[in-house]
């Protein structure tokens, strides 16, 4: 049976297909006022449904690989990135999100470090927006970064969420960046500092932040969980 | 194309099925010992591949219902159990889980308190099994229930889980026999409520537990965040 001549009763029949889809955030300047925000790569559809929105980059399994190798490919190939931090997000597979027969999206997300998010593609087609402003994304797209960033922002109250999108060393005043980005509102710095310093999860180092600064910031390390709370030390 | 004339790389090229299944965990009193334990239902296989061997509750999705709905619907036929505490776990696709075509899984979990798991239905194909002692199980259902222990002792670390498993409120000698049915050890009685007691997400209440004891222990109350950190307000 053809999804193209079949009626309205017949394509519900038809079994789901299955695709994967990722959402890769960084953190990047915002061009107006340099302030660290939270931005997610897209891809123009070039093809219907929903030809020229903006949709999450992904595609369909191949036969012989993982969904994480699905996912990981899906990623190299739209925007370049081989991001450290990837792991399965959820499944969205509603049977109302797509043009019948039904699709059933395994999402995986990426937390990107500046220096790999600079490595990314861009062109017509890829695009980095604001994860605020996205517009009107094709499919249950707008859900689905919505979703994300609600998983991201809880994943702030563990604690470690923050280090995945920092190096290995970094100072208070990032951490709290991260924080201000993800959370889209300003911290009280000196609150904030004190917060983290009773943390468990970070400990001081004997560096400094290089720079012409006279009083270099003191770089701190990450000790805690790694925060990939969904991956299993063998899927990783 | 028929799977049953199809040679192996027919079969590889086939697009993949889906599955729903669920992992229900219940605590309840080992029959040796007396002390809690983790227990699941599985269901025994009536048909091949992998007949008679035991299995986690599962089945395809049907064309209009969500993927929760299924997983409910699931549950409710095998065990006649309805958990208030139902979350996605992790979507499970490797092309080597199962006899082609390949079969993605996405996998449910329930935390039953004691109370609802009295009312689950057992019959000679629907039994429970210690979650350590599960045998061999069929397709990779030792993996899904091995990831699934893993993450819910990783739950445990957030401080949350516990609460799941028990009422609305409990004695902090209970919290203590879901962290030791958990973990599969003892803990110190001692430091473990000394360790309770200073965290934020409980609070004692002005009431005591029922019974003929001289000395009843207080009731506690979980004041933390919903123990399902993966599951949209809106999807519950």
């Amino acid at each position: 049976m053809s999804p193209r001549y079949a009626n309205v009763s017949e394509r519900e029949q038809e079994p789901p297909s299955l695709a994967i889809s990722t959402v890769i955030f960084a953190l990047r300047p915002d061009p107006d006022t340099g302030n660290l925000t939270l931005w997610l790569p897209l891809v123009r559809r070039i093809r219907q449904p929903y030809l020229d929105l903006w949709a999450l980059p992904g595609g369909p399994l191949r036969p012989t690989e993982s969904l994480q190798d699905a996912a990981a490919r899906n990623l190299q190939e739209t925007t370049a990135l081989a991001p450290r931090y990837l792991e399965q997000l959820y499944a969205f597979g509603g049977p109302d999100r797509s043009p019948s027969p039904r699709v059933v999206s395994i999402v995986y997300w990426a937390l990107v470090q500046p220096d790999e998010a600079a490595l990314a593609r861009q062109d017509e087609n890829v695009a980095w927006f604001r994860a605020d402003r996205v517009g009107t994304l094709a499919f249950d797209h707008n859900q689905i970064v919505e979703y994300a960033l609600w998983r991201l922002r809880n994943k702030l109250e563990y604690g470690t969420v923050a280090y995945a999108f920092l190096g290995s060393t970094f100072t208070l005043a990032q951490v709290r960046e991260v924080y201000e980005a993800v959370l889209g509102r300003a911290l009280d710095p000196a609150n904030f500092r004190r917060q983290l310093q009773s943390s468990v999860h970070i400990e001081p180092t004997d560096e400094y932040l290089q720079g012409g600064r006279h009083r270099p910031p003191r770089l701190y390390r990450y000790t805690g969980p790694d925060p990939r709370e969904n991956s299993f030390p063998s899927q990783r």
